[in-house]
Protein backbone atom coordinates (compact mmCIF):
# COMPACT_ATOMS: atom_id res chain seq x y z
CA UNK A 1 0.00 0.00 0.00
CA UNK A 2 2.74 2.23 0.93
CA UNK A 3 3.98 2.03 -2.77
CA UNK A 4 0.91 2.93 -3.87
CA UNK A 5 0.11 6.57 -2.25
CA UNK A 6 3.82 7.88 -2.60
CA UNK A 7 3.56 7.24 -6.18
CA UNK A 8 0.36 9.34 -6.34
CA UNK A 9 -0.36 12.86 -7.03
CA UNK A 10 -3.14 14.45 -5.61
CA UNK A 11 -4.16 17.45 -6.57
CA UNK A 12 -4.28 21.38 -4.85
CA UNK A 13 -7.46 20.21 -3.18
CA UNK A 14 -6.04 16.81 -2.26
CA UNK A 15 -8.29 14.95 -5.22
CA UNK A 16 -7.14 12.38 -8.21
CA UNK A 17 -9.58 12.04 -10.96
CA UNK A 18 -10.55 8.33 -11.09
CA UNK A 19 -11.68 6.69 -14.39
CA UNK A 20 -14.11 3.85 -13.15
CA UNK A 21 -14.28 1.27 -16.46
CA UNK A 22 -16.59 -2.56 -16.97
CA UNK A 23 -13.95 -4.97 -16.49
CA UNK A 24 -16.44 -7.09 -18.25
CA UNK A 25 -16.35 -5.33 -22.17
CA UNK A 26 -13.95 -2.50 -21.55
CA UNK A 27 -16.72 0.21 -21.68
CA UNK A 28 -15.58 3.42 -19.53
CA UNK A 29 -18.54 3.87 -17.17
CA UNK A 30 -18.18 6.91 -15.70
CA UNK A 31 -15.71 9.93 -14.33
CA UNK A 32 -15.31 10.99 -10.89
CA UNK A 33 -12.63 12.24 -7.98
CA UNK A 34 -11.36 10.32 -5.04
CA UNK A 35 -9.13 12.07 -2.17
CA UNK A 36 -7.22 9.60 -0.14
CA UNK A 37 -9.62 8.30 2.57
CA UNK A 38 -12.09 7.16 -0.42
CA UNK A 39 -9.08 5.22 -1.70
CA UNK A 40 -7.94 4.00 1.16
CA UNK A 41 -11.45 2.43 1.51
CA UNK A 42 -11.97 1.27 -1.49
CA UNK A 43 -8.99 -0.61 -1.11
CA UNK A 44 -9.43 -1.56 2.03
CA UNK A 45 -13.45 -3.16 1.31
CA UNK A 46 -13.47 -4.04 -2.48
CA UNK A 47 -16.43 -1.34 -2.97
CA UNK A 48 -15.80 1.25 -5.02
CA UNK A 49 -15.90 4.84 -2.75
CA UNK A 50 -15.68 8.29 -4.35
CA UNK A 51 -15.15 11.74 -2.83
CA UNK A 52 -18.48 14.06 -3.46
CA UNK A 53 -17.19 17.31 -4.52
CA UNK A 54 -20.57 18.48 -4.48
CA UNK A 55 -21.87 17.11 -0.83
CA UNK A 56 -17.84 17.80 0.16
CA UNK A 57 -17.80 13.82 1.42
CA UNK A 58 -17.11 10.36 0.79
CA UNK A 59 -19.59 8.84 -1.93
CA UNK A 60 -19.82 5.29 -1.46
CA UNK A 61 -21.10 4.08 -4.94
CA UNK A 62 -24.90 2.62 -4.93
CA UNK A 63 -25.42 3.18 -1.19
CA UNK A 64 -28.41 4.74 -2.28
CA UNK A 65 -28.96 3.16 -5.21
CA UNK A 66 -27.65 -0.28 -4.83
CA UNK A 67 -25.77 0.24 -8.04
CA UNK A 68 -22.31 -0.54 -6.17
CA UNK A 69 -18.90 -1.08 -8.10
CA UNK A 70 -16.86 -3.66 -7.42
CA UNK A 71 -13.28 -3.13 -7.47
CA UNK A 72 -11.03 -5.77 -9.47
CA UNK A 73 -8.11 -3.71 -10.40
CA UNK A 74 -6.52 -0.30 -9.27
CA UNK A 75 -4.28 1.05 -11.77
CA UNK A 76 -2.62 4.67 -11.97
CA UNK A 77 -1.07 6.33 -14.86
CA UNK A 78 2.83 7.66 -15.77
CA UNK A 79 2.64 10.35 -13.87
CA UNK A 80 0.26 9.08 -10.89
CA UNK A 81 -2.14 11.78 -11.22
CA UNK A 82 -5.33 9.65 -12.64
CA UNK A 83 -6.46 6.41 -11.49
CA UNK A 84 -7.88 3.62 -13.47
CA UNK A 85 -10.41 1.37 -11.77
CA UNK A 86 -11.84 -1.78 -13.40
CA UNK A 87 -14.70 -2.82 -11.82
CA UNK A 88 -17.58 -5.51 -12.10
CA UNK A 89 -20.56 -2.45 -11.96
CA UNK A 90 -24.27 -4.01 -10.62
CA UNK A 91 -26.68 -2.40 -12.88
CA UNK A 92 -25.99 1.03 -14.15
CA UNK A 93 -23.01 3.52 -13.51
CA UNK A 94 -25.05 6.61 -14.19
CA UNK A 95 -28.01 8.60 -12.44
CA UNK A 96 -29.94 8.69 -15.23
CA UNK A 97 -30.12 4.54 -15.35
CA UNK A 98 -27.78 4.58 -18.32
CA UNK A 99 -25.04 1.55 -18.27
CA UNK A 100 -22.17 4.26 -18.72
CA UNK A 101 -22.47 8.41 -18.26
CA UNK A 102 -21.05 8.46 -21.73
CA UNK A 103 -24.27 8.06 -23.47
CA UNK A 104 -23.64 11.02 -25.75
CA UNK A 105 -21.51 11.17 -28.67
CA UNK A 106 -20.43 13.50 -31.25
CA UNK A 107 -22.16 12.64 -34.64
CA UNK A 108 -22.35 14.36 -37.61
CA UNK A 109 -21.34 17.52 -35.88
CA UNK A 110 -24.49 17.12 -33.24
CA UNK A 111 -24.52 16.01 -29.95
CA UNK A 112 -26.22 12.75 -29.92
CA UNK A 113 -27.67 10.42 -27.50
CA UNK A 114 -26.41 6.94 -28.16
CA UNK A 115 -27.52 4.62 -25.67
CA UNK A 116 -30.62 4.82 -23.83
CA UNK A 117 -32.28 4.12 -19.59
CA UNK A 118 -31.64 0.89 -18.83
CA UNK A 119 -33.56 1.31 -15.25
CA UNK A 120 -36.08 4.40 -14.74
CA UNK A 121 -33.96 6.68 -12.24
CA UNK A 122 -36.94 6.90 -10.02
CA UNK A 123 -36.37 3.05 -9.23
CA UNK A 124 -33.24 3.83 -7.91
CA UNK A 125 -33.42 6.98 -6.01
CA UNK A 126 -36.85 7.72 -5.45
CA UNK A 127 -36.99 11.22 -6.00
CA UNK A 128 -33.12 12.59 -4.99
CA UNK A 129 -30.10 11.30 -7.40
CA UNK A 130 -26.87 9.38 -6.40
CA UNK B 1 -21.42 22.65 -32.77
CA UNK B 2 -23.15 24.61 -30.73
CA UNK B 3 -24.86 21.96 -29.27
CA UNK B 4 -21.80 20.49 -27.54
CA UNK B 5 -19.88 23.27 -25.98
CA UNK B 6 -23.60 24.56 -24.06
CA UNK B 7 -23.29 21.45 -22.40
CA UNK B 8 -19.85 20.98 -21.03
CA UNK B 9 -18.69 22.37 -18.00
CA UNK B 10 -14.96 23.44 -17.74
CA UNK B 11 -13.86 23.84 -14.76
CA UNK B 12 -12.38 27.05 -12.89
CA UNK B 13 -9.53 27.56 -15.03
CA UNK B 14 -11.27 26.85 -17.99
CA UNK B 15 -10.29 23.01 -18.23
CA UNK B 16 -12.21 19.57 -18.64
CA UNK B 17 -10.59 16.01 -18.21
CA UNK B 18 -9.95 14.03 -21.43
CA UNK B 19 -9.67 10.25 -21.41
CA UNK B 20 -8.40 8.77 -24.78
CA UNK B 21 -9.44 5.16 -25.32
CA UNK B 22 -8.21 2.81 -28.00
CA UNK B 23 -11.30 2.19 -30.25
CA UNK B 24 -9.77 -1.04 -31.29
CA UNK B 25 -9.63 -2.79 -28.14
CA UNK B 26 -11.25 -0.69 -25.65
CA UNK B 27 -7.84 0.05 -23.53
CA UNK B 28 -7.62 3.37 -21.88
CA UNK B 29 -4.80 4.78 -22.72
CA UNK B 30 -4.19 8.30 -21.29
CA UNK B 31 -6.10 11.21 -19.02
CA UNK B 32 -4.93 14.36 -20.06
CA UNK B 33 -6.98 18.25 -20.43
CA UNK B 34 -8.52 19.94 -22.88
CA UNK B 35 -9.89 23.51 -22.75
CA UNK B 36 -12.49 25.07 -25.08
CA UNK B 37 -9.58 25.84 -27.81
CA UNK B 38 -7.48 22.47 -27.85
CA UNK B 39 -11.40 21.08 -28.18
CA UNK B 40 -12.29 23.04 -31.55
CA UNK B 41 -8.58 22.60 -32.58
CA UNK B 42 -9.76 18.30 -31.99
CA UNK B 43 -12.42 18.67 -33.88
CA UNK B 44 -11.84 20.98 -36.77
CA UNK B 45 -8.86 18.44 -37.46
CA UNK B 46 -9.53 15.08 -36.48
CA UNK B 47 -5.85 14.82 -34.62
CA UNK B 48 -6.33 15.33 -30.67
CA UNK B 49 -4.92 18.40 -29.07
CA UNK B 50 -4.67 18.79 -25.60
CA UNK B 51 -4.01 21.30 -23.27
CA UNK B 52 -0.78 21.03 -21.34
CA UNK B 53 -1.06 22.37 -17.75
CA UNK B 54 2.66 22.29 -17.14
CA UNK B 55 3.65 24.01 -20.39
CA UNK B 56 0.60 26.20 -20.06
CA UNK B 57 -0.14 25.65 -23.93
CA UNK B 58 -1.76 23.38 -26.53
CA UNK B 59 -0.38 20.39 -26.69
CA UNK B 60 -0.77 18.50 -30.08
CA UNK B 61 -0.48 14.85 -29.00
CA UNK B 62 2.19 13.43 -31.06
CA UNK B 63 3.81 16.60 -32.39
CA UNK B 64 6.90 16.12 -31.58
CA UNK B 65 7.02 12.15 -30.87
CA UNK B 66 4.67 11.28 -34.34
CA UNK B 67 2.37 9.04 -31.81
CA UNK B 68 -0.65 10.55 -32.70
CA UNK B 69 -3.90 10.35 -32.01
CA UNK B 70 -7.41 10.14 -34.74
CA UNK B 71 -10.51 10.94 -32.92
CA UNK B 72 -12.68 8.71 -34.01
CA UNK B 73 -15.59 9.58 -31.82
CA UNK B 74 -16.31 12.35 -29.20
CA UNK B 75 -18.43 11.07 -26.08
CA UNK B 76 -19.26 13.35 -23.34
CA UNK B 77 -20.57 12.18 -19.31
CA UNK B 78 -23.95 13.09 -18.22
CA UNK B 79 -23.24 16.22 -16.20
CA UNK B 80 -20.99 17.31 -19.41
CA UNK B 81 -17.63 17.63 -17.05
CA UNK B 82 -15.66 14.91 -18.26
CA UNK B 83 -14.73 13.64 -22.23
CA UNK B 84 -14.16 10.10 -23.68
CA UNK B 85 -12.24 10.41 -26.67
CA UNK B 86 -12.12 7.30 -28.60
CA UNK B 87 -9.24 7.12 -31.00
CA UNK B 88 -7.05 5.44 -33.61
CA UNK B 89 -3.65 5.81 -31.36
CA UNK B 90 -0.47 5.80 -33.64
CA UNK B 91 2.57 3.65 -31.58
CA UNK B 92 2.23 4.38 -28.37
CA UNK B 93 0.75 6.77 -25.54
CA UNK B 94 2.86 7.01 -23.19
CA UNK B 95 5.96 9.09 -22.98
CA UNK B 96 7.69 6.28 -21.42
CA UNK B 97 7.02 4.24 -24.38
CA UNK B 98 4.27 2.27 -23.38
CA UNK B 99 0.91 1.49 -25.10
CA UNK B 100 -0.93 3.01 -22.27
CA UNK B 101 -0.44 5.05 -19.63
CA UNK B 102 -1.79 2.61 -17.28
CA UNK B 103 0.93 0.12 -16.31
CA UNK B 104 0.76 -0.04 -13.29
CA UNK B 105 -1.68 -1.50 -11.29
CA UNK B 106 -1.79 -3.08 -7.32
CA UNK B 107 -1.77 -6.35 -7.10
CA UNK B 108 -1.11 -8.30 -4.05
CA UNK B 109 -0.86 -5.07 -1.96
CA UNK B 110 2.11 -4.06 -4.04
CA UNK B 111 2.49 -1.32 -7.38
CA UNK B 112 2.96 -3.85 -10.14
CA UNK B 113 4.24 -2.94 -13.54
CA UNK B 114 1.99 -4.65 -16.05
CA UNK B 115 3.39 -3.67 -18.91
CA UNK B 116 6.67 -2.81 -20.79
CA UNK B 117 7.74 0.11 -23.34
CA UNK B 118 7.14 -0.99 -26.97
CA UNK B 119 9.60 1.68 -28.02
CA UNK B 120 12.58 3.38 -26.82
CA UNK B 121 11.75 7.02 -25.24
CA UNK B 122 14.72 8.02 -26.80
CA UNK B 123 13.56 6.85 -29.95
CA UNK B 124 10.33 9.50 -29.85
CA UNK B 125 11.94 12.32 -28.32
CA UNK B 126 15.90 12.51 -27.99
CA UNK B 127 16.23 13.70 -24.90
CA UNK B 128 13.13 15.57 -23.67
CA UNK B 129 9.67 14.09 -23.75
CA UNK B 130 6.25 15.23 -25.03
Amino acid sequence: MSSLFKELNFNEVGLIPAIAQDQKNGDVLMVAWMNRDALEETLATGQVCYYSRSRQKLWRKGETSGQMQKLVELRIDCDGDSLLLLVDQTGVACHTGRRSCFFRAMRNGELTEIAGPEINPETLYGTSDD
